[in-house]
């Protein structure tokens, strides 16, 4: 989903990050959070040029709403925070992986991982 | 990117997932893929509903390619493939968690991880 204003140029991101890094025709990029610690995944967010700058510049995992079509550095509104540890781009820049520390849930739910308690598998003796 | 022909409808998901699910305007979800027994990040793929109801359905992580416009299981080619053992859907339905064990490498570059040696950040003492 496109803003509705005009959003800061990626002049904020160093060049070799912009070149490592391929947003989307909306200029997104998504961003899995996996926290530092444990290894757990525990969201999916989607980044812009600026968000992954103010990531990138702050220690503080940013993302772009786009329900709420604004930006979004996590945890500002519930302390749930995500500092940020590493950051790497895929094989094809179109995706990003994000290794935080998370400060309590990092779902909006409550539960530690937004994939907590739901699984849509279920197998015969095998792990969940 | 939509498909050039026809995609078989969604009939293949059971309801309790295709209720569990939300694809986006392209018929698509984004599934990240998490090696079970070690939990790295291994890469993040596409899926359609075809693409999910045959990765359920034969335990053969499948996913639709963007680029090459057609259903993808995981090596088929490369003999690089990727067994399911759960999945999951996030909150609001709209990323997939696909936990799987990885026959070699899961990047089509030979890395383990399309991750792998991508690094954006160095910090200072922090972990990469």
């Amino acid at each position: 989903m496109k803003a509705t204003y005009p959003r800061p140029a990626s002049a904020a991101l160093a060049p070799e990050v912009a070149a490592a890094v391929r947003f989307n025709a909306d200029g997104l990029v998504p961003a899995i959070v996996q926290e530092a610690d444990t290894d757990e995944v525990l969201m999916l967010g989607w980044m812009d040029a600026e968000a992954l700058a103010r990531t990138l510049a702050g220690g503080r995992v940013t993302f772009w709403s786009r329900s709420r079509e604004e930006y979004w550095r996590k945890g500002d509104t519930s302390g749930h925070v995500q500092h940020l540890v590493s950051l790497a781009a895929d094989c094809d820049g179109d995706t990003l992986l994000v290794r935080a520390r998370q400060v309590g849930a990092a779902c909006h739910t409550g539960e530690r991982t937004c994939f907590t308690g739901r699984s849509l598998t279920e197998h015969k003796g095998a792990e969940q």
